[in-house]
């Protein structure tokens, strides 16, 4: 599987940059084949350094060529590079050029299921067993993995991926360019119900889910419908695997939330937020834009202000932790204690 | 895409409560055409009530008729109002009114594969792509969505709801009325291995899953089955998405789960029990009847009376946190240092 | 559905071990019909005893036949046993004899969609609807039940067992003897994107998935593919359900990961680690052989060590934990408050 070969100055020439060469003995403008980490890289492979505290790494590498920035170009490289001012976006775009997307096949596969009055675009790719409901539209150049099952009256927008096993619940808008990972989930319906004497009674949830443009969900994630209003993806949101966003979230433009993040129902989440891993954040709440949540915390309150929040204990060895954890419970004690302590040793020193 | 229209009378007289009119300009017994959050609503919609805390919401809704509960029926709503007990529960009756599930549609697909000894009811509805393995039993009733696969001997009771892409391994027994939603995985392996010198020996999972009725399960849940004995879910059980409930677990009836949460294996969690979203219960616990665990906690030990029991961290800048966490490696010597203290100035003081 | 009966000589004589009568008046080579639970057994059943912790059960249980160690071969058990070194395995092995998994049937259902180019050994078995990619080989003996979507260049060694709706990307490379359980999804992209300016630009994954032989993975678990090199899951890897498994991880042989953990990027764990359910750990951190990460815990360094490591709050009633857990915010104040007091008084004790 030989795939295109590009010379740093054809790459140059796509992305843009300045070009520094090595030394006359190296040539400076090698033919590429592919991208590869610093370490993993050989002499037709092209690599990047985001920051300083890569560039030893980058010193011993064998790639061909890299892909810099600015405050690297007098490093010292050992290979040419080409400096650009965001060098993680430059060779994300650089990957592409050497993993370009297999082109869409347009045509549905025999064996999907299509209601009559769904309207699929002539260019979309539609993967075997597939499922599309009555009044669902699929737009251009989209393409549906093997046995995705799309509910009634969706709405897809152009050149959307779906990976095999999608479920999109009747009534979802989806957005154009948007990727959605095998096992994701949107549109159940979140977990309404109303305590009646022994028993509890289904709140049936009538909202849909919207989401917005350029967003991409990991595999296995949720994302539950509205129960009365909707559940509002923004554009440009990236959510990881395992990811679960409850009924009535709201999550501004551009925000991105790690793996196995849970979010409970109706909390608001704003613009450009960045959610670590394994967070927990509890149900209508209000988060600011630009908050970015460390990995595994806990939230309960509102976060009004941007910045970063943390609630997380310290791992240590099992022993040490079976000493200092016993003394959690005992805190508001400590704390009483060195209260009383205090007074009395300023009564009886005041006495001196 | 019109529904089903009821004057708030026709409500009345299916759901019980008291009318209560507005003034005599406003019509006491409007047409409604839905539900809708109390912001959301238009003057055709009809919004609840739960408490005094959405009084101020109450007042400013542009409904056109809420359900409330007693305490609210003077409380100078907006417009004509039902005046119930419960009103959740109420609310989510009317819904279900508006929303009528569509109907079933007997019959099987004919991209089903159906074992020649299934055994599945003529008024079951058996959507595309759907597998059935031989000795399954499908009640009356039942919606099987596309792609589900039904294992050996599976019994599912009538009315079931399985949303597409659901799993259920061989031999689990389901009852009625139980709702299990996309990607959701009931039966498989529980997580069972003997360490041998070097390396796991696989113990065969030989127990099933049995769930009551009444049972709702949310996407992408998953409930192993037993190792020997079986893995119960009780009637009534609420489960929401992404929960683990390992093998050889017992959660009593009418217990609710939110979601993220794992429960490791053989635990019994008692009845009517409500788990906070993200909470963590470690294996061969016992967790007495109506108990609620704090979303996000962990529990590692019996909790054998009701009540609310909770493990988290308060959430802080992360700047704060750096400074307090630190000190959670050293809470043991923090006391000992207290404990010092005190003695010596005991000591110190009775030589007074 | 009976299933194979053995006698105790004859369980000895395929597992080993010594056997042990009870009294004349008990047959000492029962014939036995299945495996179950201490308190679950009757006398057509064998059971087994680990530890001096169970028994109290043991002397109670009703079984036939008993697996156990040799410290309890004299401990007055009440019916004729087999005694092992490892009771636990010799149980799994027992496990597997009464219950023999049902025979590989070859061949490709016709509602699978198989490329063209894709080499599936002739003994595999091959289930309804499975979709199976350019270039995809699989190996001998593997079922690959209903649903599945193997992506294409796909390569699966001999033997595997892959249950409905598993999802293995482009390229992945699996080897002999793996597990794979329902809505596991193998090779999606890992979460890397850059920020420009203001949005994410995503960085195509080029890396795959490569697991080895004798590993099993749980339902709805993922492994993402790898940003540029490869993820890598060593042989006996065992992983419960849910977890999450992101770009370039490296999971060390015989490693043991328990339900929904999650793993960030990069992070290498050693060999015969175990990971506690509930576990988060950050990425670009390194764990060495034999190390315990107690459930629960979160892990945000590099453990070099082998040992128990920990951090996780003890749970308490609510009323307590919201005394105790308001001083979380205060701690460093608490220490300098002591510290103050202990020079005030150490200065004032000096003066004496």
């Amino acid at each position: 599987m030989s795939g295109p070969v590009f010379r740093l100055s054809e790459l140059q020439a796509r992305i843009g940059g300045r070009l520094i060469a090595h030394s006359p003995e190296v040539d400076s403008d090698p033919p590429l084949e592919g991208v590869a980490s610093l370490h993993g890289a050989g002499p037709g492979q092209i690599g990047f350094v985001v920051g300083k505290s890569h560039l030893e790494a980058a010193r011993k590498t064998r790639a061909g060529a890299l892909i810099v920035g600015a405050s690297l170009a007098d490093a010292g490289l050992p290979c040419p590079a080409l400096v650009v001012d965001n060098p993680h976006a430059a060779f994300a775009r650089v990957t592409a050029l050497f993993h370009p997307a297999s082109p869409v096949q347009p045509g549905i596969h025999p064996s999907a299921s299509i209601a009559g009055d769904a309207r699929i675009s002539d260019s979309a790719e539609i993967g075997p067993g597939v499922v599309v409901g009555s009044g669902a539209v699929i737009g251009a150049r989209c393409r549906i993995g093997a046995g995705c099952a799309i509910g009634r009256h969706v709405v897809l927008g152009d050149d959307g991926l779906l990976h095999p096993q999608v479920t999109l619940y009747d009534g979802c808008r989806i957005g154009h360019r948007v990727i959605l990972h095998s096992a994701a989930v949107i549109g159940a319906d979140g977990f309404g119900f109303a305590w009646e004497d022994d028993h509890w009674v289904k709140v049936p949830q009538v909202g849909i889910v919207i989401i917005g443009d350029d967003v991409e969900i990991g595999a296995g994630s949720t994302v539950d419908r509205g129960a009365l209003d909707d559940t509002v993806i923004e554009d440009g949101v990236k959510v990881d695997n395992q990811v679960q966003i409850a009924h009535n979230c709201h999550i501004g433009a551009h925000t991105a939330i790690a793996g196995c993040v849970g979010i409970a129902g109706s909390t608001h989440i704003g613009q450009r937020c960045r959610i670590g891993g394994g967070a927990v954040i509890m149900g209508h709440y209000r988060i600011a834009d630009d908050v970015t949540i460390s990995s595994g915390s806990f939230v309960a309150k509102d976060i009004l202000q941007a910045g970063v929040y943390t609630s997380v204990q310290p791992i240590m060895p099992h022993a040490d932790w079976l000493k200092n954890a016993a003394q959690l419970r005992h805190l508001a004690t400590l704390r009483q204690r060195l209260n009383s302590l205090e007074k009395r040793f300023e009564s009886n020193h005041s006495k001196d």
